[in-house]
């Protein structure tokens, strides 16, 4: 059986939560929008397979990754039976994005709102979304979207898209503070107001420490996870 | 490259939390102590695998089964690479222990004192027990392990054996309660009291119909989950 790799990639504009998807480059589906995937190589993991190809198709590295379990249907693939394991990767869209649409025929789609994508490769997306609230919901998990300064504006809004729900600010300010992950910085954003918000960053060195810990983020985890 | 699954099996005696193990029966590393496994066939998905394997090496259908992460070091089987992903297995040893020894070189160990294990299947079942620690903090899985009548110290007994704490009854017994699983029987155990501690059952509907929604169910999940 061929084992490949599939990797759903996050990004984070500012305002909305974005999918990273390729124009396939050949039979069968050339030319159709897909996930970014390879073959697992003789010498690799999977983990090592995700981040190679991430790596090659976009520039990016040293990304959080993550396995969802995986995909096996028999037909799947109609050329040869393959096993495919998808891997979240979530990523500071600013930081990579001249770097990717220059190298590739790739785009930024917004996650309610992608184009058709071959093979199961939707329902790998679906997955991965619904992962990513799962975990968001308990870990500290979307700072790996954001840029290495933010404002608690920003935070709030990427939680607010990604559950899709509108959350009260100073109650998410307290709770995020209290976590006490954040560095505030002695500068302020002014992009969206004359008053600014005051810039954070993250202290690296906690969140490590803490990132298994659970902590209930979002105010109402009692809603249906997949 | 060869697919294979692997079944880490937990059952619940009462008293400890027990791990079900053969004795390989061919080579390399035949007589050496395994998890039950074996490969993909050319029309299963990886669950149906799984589900195949558990019911011919142990005779036990319908259980909970859940996939982990896959196990993909290119030297991890001696004789040909081989990609496994392992699932959990959650059975009711009271209704199937008889069957499961009489027909196959198996046996139940305590999960905190197990034989040496061939491959990565030491690692396959350490990730087992922490998964299993952090899904149960929050979804009600353990009722999985337990016969189909039971009492709540034997419920209390069981997550005190997963997490290796000390929980206080009462507490306990009000939390889980008040979760609107259970129903309670007009019988009584008799069997660790003169007293006796009434029994209750589990409602199958609310149970599936719940088993998504997040609750915190043991004290304190401020604790390092991997």
């Amino acid at each position: 059986m061929l084992v490949a790799v599939d990797c759903i990639i996050f990004g984070f504009d500012g305002t909305h939560l974005k999918l990273l998807l390729i124009q396939r480059a050949f039979q069968p589906e050339a030319g159709n929008w897909s996930l970014m995937g390879g073959f697992v190589q003789p010498d690799e993991t999977l983990p090592k397979a995700a981040a190679r190809v991430l790596k090659k198709l976009t520039g990016i590295a040293d990304v959080y990754l993550e396995e969802l379990s995986a995909f096996s249907h028999p037909e799947r693939d109609p050329i040869e039976r393959t096993l495919s394991v998808p891997f979240t990767a979530l990523v500071d869209i600013q930081q990579y994005e001249t770097q990717i649409t220059d190298d590739y025929h790739a785009g930024w789609f917004d996650i309610n709102k992608y184009p058709k994508l071959i093979f199961d490769h939707r329902e790998m997306v679906e997955k991965a979304k619904a992962r990513l609230r799962y975990k968001a919901a308990f870990h500290p998990v979307l700072f790996e979207l954001l840029p290495a300064k933010f404002t608690i504006p920003q935070l709030l809004n990427l939680y607010e898209e990604v559950y899709d729900i509108s959350m009260d600010k100073r109650n998410f300010s307290r709770k995020i503070l209290s976590m006490d992950l954040l560095e505030k910085l002695n500068e302020k954003d002014k992009g969206n107001s004359k008053k600014g918000a005051w810039l954070y960053r993250l202290n690296k060195k906690k969140y490590k420490a803490n990132f298994h810990k659970v902590a209930s983020i979002i105010p109402n985890p009692d809603i249906h996870y997949s």
